[in-house]
């Protein structure tokens, strides 16, 4: 067993960041995959959105994030948020002593998998999108890709307007624009955790645009990854009963409501935590 | 001449102070007023939005964004957001050793002073309506106040849909609900900074049903507010040609880019600084 191996008296602690609940999601997706971890999720809330801010910032605030995960004992971190992911990944991977997972190269993964040419749309937060991190990893591995920028889905799915006419009318509006200019369209890959909440809009706007597509699921491939890698670096990983413990940089009330929402059980007690901002 | 008063060698310098670019629409009422100042106009971008956020957190960005202004030699300093005014006045003021003009209270005695019996509605963000400043301050001075949270509204002028109809059914869902819940309503007080820019699309939506309003614009009336304090607390300002500084904590080019539709005149070069977070 490497340095980097199991300490076997506590069992494995993954540590899961995102900038706020959506993140839930891959945590909800990874649970049942390791039925024996221990699990730190941290939301940094105070800061939230990333999507509309700059690299800098965002590598910045990721990267404190993460130090907070890694002085809980974390033994890996899975980035569960497709901006930090877009922009902070390689600056976290060269600080921090442990593997880290993001959510984009297993949903191009994903992707690949379902179909080895496929045309993958891209639906993301202004700052993934100019990141272009998910055209080079789905061209990396021979897909088309186009991305588009849909600042207003975040905003809707946290007024709860999940199911709405309004919902339906932006939907609609994004996805016609993207698919005139990417045509060839045949797969969607949903480039943010908040929007598998809007995945039965979805569906329901893209039959009456008579353009149905195969939707990926990046939180579940993310999971998936993120198993594979503890199969791979922490074998020895044994039971020791699943426990998740939950951070926010603010509002733990709001982070409760929400967040059972996305984590689709109850969030238990929330530590509030400062990170200097 | 106390010893708040005007040094004389360098004019009079005026703070101001807002989450993002909305303020800017207090500068802008501002500058004409006090043709002889120099402005100083911090965006805390890089920790935006507040709107969302809770009062212990947007106290400490706000008194941390305030120490900066403070520091570059302010001698007053406007609060040029509805939410950081909402839930942090009271604390800045307690903070700053100089004159602190909010723009809640201004907004108020507007419309006290249109009419003053009013029965006003407030559109503001959540954080805004859940602290009930607005609704104090208005019934403080016998007004009827009604308050409603219209957390899509910001992203939509930042979308730049200003001027498109899921705007204008988004205004009227909310405008609907409000006026339901109070249906005394004669006057409309915009409680953000952003909201201005909505100013023909409310308009339309009220005329669409059936129920007219006066419109308050709360960035006019902390202009002439400040200009009060002014006259009152540096009665010795004389002109030395006006002149602003743009400081933001997050993308100079998103500021300059954003900011000129607030200001309603190209911003000129801006400095990006950190204040920790």
């Amino acid at each position: 067993m490497s340095d980097l191996g199991l300490k076997s008296d506590r069992g494995l602690t993954v540590g899961v960041f995102d900038s706020g609940f959506g993140g839930l999601t891959v945590l909800r997706a990874l649970m049942p995959l390791l039925a024996g971890a221990r699990f730190i999720y941290l939301g940094d809330t105070a800061r939230l959105p990333y999507g509309s801010k700059s690299q800098e910032t965002i590598s910045r605030y990721a990267v404190s994030s993460a130090r907070f995960i890694e002085d809980l004992g974390a033994d890996m971190l899975v980035v569960a948020c497709n901006t930090a992911t877009a922009l902070a990944l390689d600056d976290l991977k060269a600080e921090l002593p442990m593997p880290v997972v993001g959510v984009i190269e297993p949903g191009a993964q994903a992707a690949a998998s379902l179909k080895k040419d496929a045309h993958v749309l891209v639906l993301a937060t202004s700052a993934t999108v100019q990141a272009q991190a998910y055209t080079r990893a789905l061209r990396g591995l021979g897909l088309g890709a186009h991305e588009m920028a849909c600042p207003l889905l975040v905003p809707l799915v946290e007024e709860g307007w999940t199911d709405h006419a309004v919902t339906d009318e932006v939907l609609r509006i994004y996805l016609s624009q993207a698919l005139e200019a990417a045509p060839a369209t045949d797969t969607l890959l949903l480039g943010c955790t908040h929007y598998p909440l809007l995945e039965p809009a979805i569906r329901r706007v893209l039959e009456g645009l008579g353009h149905p597509l195969t939707i990926i699921d990046s939180a579940r491939a993310t999971a998936e990854a993120t198993a594979r890698v503890v199969a791979e670096r922490f074998p020895a990983l044994s039971g020791v009963g699943a426990e998740a413990s939950f951070y926010a940089t603010d509002s733990v009330e709001k982070f409760q409501r929400l967040g059972s929402v996305f984590l689709g059980q109850p969030v238990g007690s929330v530590g509030l935590i400062d990170l200097g901002g």
